[in-house]
């Protein structure tokens, strides 16, 4: 029977044990009760969508995402991500509302991934939706909220990498790179590939200031002394306004309080087609992926018919709970306040007493069978009860 | 745009919109904390298994299941129940933990249906199985807490219709039914056809009684009595047995305080093949369909390895939350304590404010543009907020 697949499961994908998923649970409703104190209400979207939704949604659908066919032949997609489907959503069923739409998800999230710890093809992201804000002000709320829901899920050290989509795109532009240059490019810096880019950018005829900015930019890391410097350095509009945003939305981040964990990273260039502001990603010890992500998506919502400024993060449930698991500082209790057990032909009192405890909210576990009450004893440890209330 | 598949979604799902989803989550949690209560810990599985699992679960795979190729061309099964899954679950995971195993889910479940209002291709369902207990205690155990979940759930009025899977099957022996007469009468019965029942008794060889109890299967419905009344004709011992089992589940389930909510009907016969003993549905006005189902399947675990008797149960959460709506008694709020407005140059003291706010536990949506303080009562109202706090 270990042989065939009747008790393996599909690649990438896990079981969460008792205890795990209480720990879950409970993250999550701290993180969902977060983000409504922050003015942002739940929704859901089906677990899988057309191929068409994703397609135009990511500008591409990606090898990674798992497909299959309806009855009727078409394609269907499990969501590889929520901000598309949210996009679809709102643009169909809540685009007479009025005002802002703040919104967030829990959801499980599938991609065929090459799976490590912290890597899996089935993963639980939360995540908020800002739409209607282009101004700084929607930026810094999204990321001091991904920096409080961080806390709220119980992390304390971490580092918010911030950077712009416009800021490279600018120099770029001012560079006039060629679009195959400016692929490859980017390839280099979505790497972190220092000697690929400097080989590019070796062989372009570029001004000496430009040259030497496109070198330091796997290296624009820093504080907000670094954006005063590139604005005394940057001369084209498009990366200066780039610059600029990320100073308004810094001192924004100030009176939230939460400057200190962020960091500039100017050659910051998210996986996703679909970004066009301000990008982000946290990074914190014991894990060598982003445990959250996002940024400022203006363009989706227009392939969906509904044109409108957008930004947005979503975190890792399983990479954060495994950096908590890490750091020694998730609680995976499996404990129960009360065993109780009961002697020959006492099983109705043992019923009575039960449901008395649970009435007053202690989590009880009731014996199936009589005991003597030196098993009853033996039951209570095996069932990781703290109390043992024997009905004699 | 709209004609393509864009904006659509496939059949059978449905996006949960502001407002749903959190009264959603709300009756989650709470029939989350419920089943801790009784001693049940939370478990989840992926989304998909392989196609084998399934099989050999459900002894089967129907062809309402949804299924797709992994790239290695293994076939995956979106899962049709979580039942299946926990069996292999706890097989290959939990085996050696000693002591019962009581285990809970809250998940979304796939299968293709004909769509009505409360029946979708993908539902959520919560429920429990109780592994490794044999005696009524277990299953009592289990239909009280089934019927203190619907209570937690929000729901007052409800049947549970109690029936047994060897009552019908002990006659058969008796009988002498051909296998073949014996799938045509399960057919008759499942599909509550009281004619199509009588066509093929009147063709069989049987006693009178037999004969009798055949043609009133379909109305064998009733409280206490009932049984007892049974108990006096019925002569086969697995009849009589079963019959016994469900008088000792009864009388532990007044202990429990839930006798009222049962009604015995011993034509019950769920749709899966996996049930050995007592079965049971639940059944509410404004709605067609059962809104709680389970029972006991003893010998589900062996198909994995790890024979072991088991109990349980799922009631569907879209279709509760249905009824709720029906009755209008689900609280579908989308609403917010304050809305923060700030005069010019007054978003810092705005940040300070709204964070101060949801310190003190109040939800908050906070402006993202400067307004005058008549726009900002206007706002406060679109964004469904009780109070106004503008920051002049």
């Amino acid at each position: 029977m270990k042989d065939n697949k009747v008790l393996q499961i599909p690649y990438g994908t896990k079981d969460i044990l008792p205890g795990e998923a209480r720990a879950k649970r409970k993250m999550e409703d701290k993180v969902a009760a977060n983000f409504l104190t922050w003015g942002y209400d739940e929704v859901a979207t089906p677990t899988f969508e057309y191929l068409d939704t994703f397609a135009i949604g990511n500008g591409g659908i990606s090898d990674e995402s798992m497909k299959f066919l309806d009855r009727n032949n078409r394609t269907l997609v499990l969501r590889s991500d929520m901000t598309t489907p949210l996009a679809r959503m709102v643009s169909t069923r809540l685009s007479n509302d009025a005002g802002l739409k703040r919104l967030f998800y829990i959801a499980n999230i599938f991609r065929y991934e090459e799976t490590q710890a912290g890597r899996q093809c089935e993963f639980c992201q939360a995540g908020v939706e800002l739409m209607g804000a282009e101004q700084p002000t929607a930026d810094a709320e999204v990321l001091a909220l991904a920096i409080a829901s961080l806390q709220a899920a119980g992390l304390v050290d971490f580092t918010l990498s911030l950077g712009h989509i416009e800021f490279l795109a600018g120099l770029m532009e001012e560079a006039k790179i060629t679009e195959k240059d400016a692929k490859a490019i980017e390839k280099t810096v979505l790497e972190h590939n220092a000697v690929g880019l400097e080989q590019i950018i070796k062989h372009l005829d570029l001004s000496t200031d430009l040259k030497d900015i496109f070198n330091r930019l796997l290296f624009l890391h820093g504080g907000e002394e670094l954006i005063e410097e590139l604005l005394g350095t940057v001369k084209n509009p498009k990366s200066r306004a780039a610059l600029q945003n990320l100073a308004d939305i810094y001192n924004l981040a100030k009176e939230y309080g939460v400057a200190r964990f962020i960091s500039f990273d100017l050659s910051l260039n998210r996986n996703l087609d679909y970004y066009t502001g301000m990008v982000f990603e946290v990074y914190t010890a014991n894990m060598g992926f982003n445990i959250c992500g996002g940024g400022r998506y203006d363009s989706m919502m227009k392939s969906f018919g509904q044109p409108c400024p957008a930004t947005g993060f979503a975190m890792g449930i399983d990479r954060i709970m495994l950096v908590l698991e890490r750091q020694n500082n998730l609680n995976i209790n499996s404990d129960w306040d009360v065993f109780v057990a009961w002697n020959h032909n006492r099983v109705h009192e043992a019923i009575k007493l039960a449901m008395e405890l649970r009435g007053q909210g202690k989590t009880v576990k009731l014996a199936t069978i009589t005991t003597t009450e030196v098993q009853a004893l033996e039951l209570q440890k095996i069932n990781n009860c703290n109390f043992l209330n024997y009905v004699k």
